[in-house]
């Protein structure tokens, strides 16, 4: 790392010991496998029991909803692949330091979700004219900011109305993990996660703006408590890089051997495509990267780019931009609670020509 | 927590990001799902490409086998539920701090694997009168140490001949996930879990103890670099408790109602059956859990007991002993590498009447 930010404390690790990232290897597969995609719980994961669970749609519609799982399954399935990221990935490269969840680089993963689009439900229960937000309502519950509260966040009608808003049952085919949302979570392609609420009991179509904690503290960009700031929405463009080379254990820093190698990630964002990724090695000019096809409208695109590795001591960062002309700053955008940190991916390499000799 | 150990660092932070504990309220599932499971990588999950992969087994035998993966999915199959723990468990709750893969208690998890027993395969072979260690070699690769390597691991030949002991390509009846060793890993029922090696490329037996870095430096008891140290082996006895009530976030102190509160967890020892667990609160006298019958021999065992939760803040502990006389120390036992710290964990909980109204 270049800089070394504030130590973490204890309790940030129990969070980081709880919640993990995607091991940033596993960039390799277009599908993370379950268990390496990232992963943020904000309370305890609930036990539920699948055969009494419930789904309650109500609210402002003429007719309330209440359904259970083999209900949803029996409805229109669609499965698409979404990139997800917490809103928090890169809080712990932030200066000043910022206490929570101590995300580095890797709070991302992409996955097959299948389920129920919302908007024919929605429809179905019948929408009323005074309805402006769905909030939905998970079975998770906690304390934060001296606050009890389910874990509940809204998002706009018209947001909840788009055709790829799926309620999922199930994540690369297979049933939702617990820790994934089981029996059923909300999917808002392209929208930070925690807008994909997990445990899902309750979807409520209200007629004024939400505000619960985790709409009107939580998920916010501000820089003092005083102001209400801006709410946090769509993922920012980002690119990651598989670290090339083989790792020391403990720094992570990276042992190569000079020659060609091939330098290649994946970048998303949740605005629009991803139409740039570019390389620079030591600080020198971006070189653009070559990019595969995206794995769906919202999943994340691969990118590759040949580079001569020298022995010596490299830093090699990575960038993205998308279509509708959002880029990667040069540098982190700092706010009080540590969100949408989308400065460049650093990994430092040191290339060597004695790597099969047994010591460095 | 009671004692607020030295702050962690990024490069233990870069550990913890990647690998991670089982979320402790998923001690409710007797058998870990995938992805709750405790995961140390030394170094990157490698890439295997199973249609070429091959295990090599050979050295002191008289005839040495190539297999894939076929051919040893073709051999007889069992199913064995084990209870795997890291041996760094507990290492960060030490005091002088140990700088290493952070753990706080959750470093486990209990899951069905399906293999071939090795022992006939090593038979087939024809095991030479000199071997007296079998050598396990991973498809993994750093440094550690200044020493470049692939993770190896060695066991003494009667261990290695043990009947549980397996090859295994599948974890609660799916090929192996990528991080828990895809194609093939090694099981051996008992020990910490550095000894299940992933990724298998070899088995060599050899006829004299190994010496690689993972044996001979790293999993050593001691209490300075000078001293050799006794080698890590087998789990010793260690009871967790599933967090009664709901957690702050950021805290994960506990928050629950007054009145019969159920405690509930499971506890292993590597070494005997467990045949105790007990419960104390506010430093009073230890009272037994009652015990479940266990998951299997080499399988964690649940436990529970009856709490009176009265209002106030309260702390809470829980301890094993196993049949062969093994049980939690009262207080950490300190070593250089913060190995096998099987002090009794400490879960702090504030009971309130006005869990329901909001605020706390």
């Amino acid at each position: 790392m270049e800089t070394v930010p504030a130590a973490i404390t204890l309790e940030e690790l129990g969070l980081a010991a709880r919640n993990h990232g995607l091991p940033l290897e596993a960039l390799r597969h277009p599908l993370t496998p379950v268990g390496l995609h990232y992963l943020l719980i904000h309370f305890d994961i609930p036990a539920v029991d699948a055969a009494s669970w419930r789904l309650e749609l109500g609210g402002c519609v003429s007719q309330p909803l209440s359904l259970g799982l083999e209900q949803l399954r029996a409805r229109p399935q669609r499965t698409l692949a979404v990139t997800l990221e917490c809103a928090g990935n890169g809080r712990a490269l932030l200066e000043p330091h910022v206490a929570s969840q101590p995300w580095l680089t890797g709070a991302v993963g992409t996955a097959e979700w299948t389920g129920t689009p919302l908007a024919p439900l929605l429809e179905e229960a019948g929408i009323a004219d005074q309805a402006v937000e769905v909030v939905f309502t998970g079975l998770d519950r906690g304390a934060q900011g001296g606050i009890v509260h389910d874990y509940e966040r809204s998002i706009p009608l018209d947001e909840a109305l788009r055709d790829e808003v799926l309620l999922a049952w199930a994540l690369n085919g297979e049933p939702l993990p617990p820790q994934h949302g089981y029996p059923l979570r909300v999917i808002v392609p392209g929208w930070y996660g925690m807008t994909h609420v997990k445990w899902l009991r309750a979807i409520m179509l209200v007629d004024e703006p939400f505000h619960g904690y985790q709409q009107d503290v939580g998920y916010r960009l501000r820089q003092t408590e005083d102001e209400p700031g801006e709410p946090v929405t769509r993922m920012l463009p980002r690119a990651l890089m598989v670290p090339p080379g083989i790792p020391d254990f403990f720094t992570r820093t990276r042992l190569l051997q000079p020659g060609s190698c091939l330098l290649e990630g994946r970048a998303w964002s949740g605005w629009a495509p991803i139409d740039r990724v570019e390389v620079s090695v030591d600080g020198g000019p971006w070189r653009p990267a070559e990019l595969e096809e995206p794995l769906s409208s919202h999943a994340w695109r691969g990118w590759r780019l040949r580079w001569d590795a020298t022995v010596g001591e490299h830093v090699l960062r990575c960038r993205a931009a998308d279509a509708a002309g959002n880029a990667q700053p040069d540098e982190p955008s700092w706010n009080l609670d540590g969100y949408c940190n989308n400065a460049p991916q650093v990994v430092e390499v040191a290339v060597v020509d004695e790597l099969e000799q047994g010591t460095v």
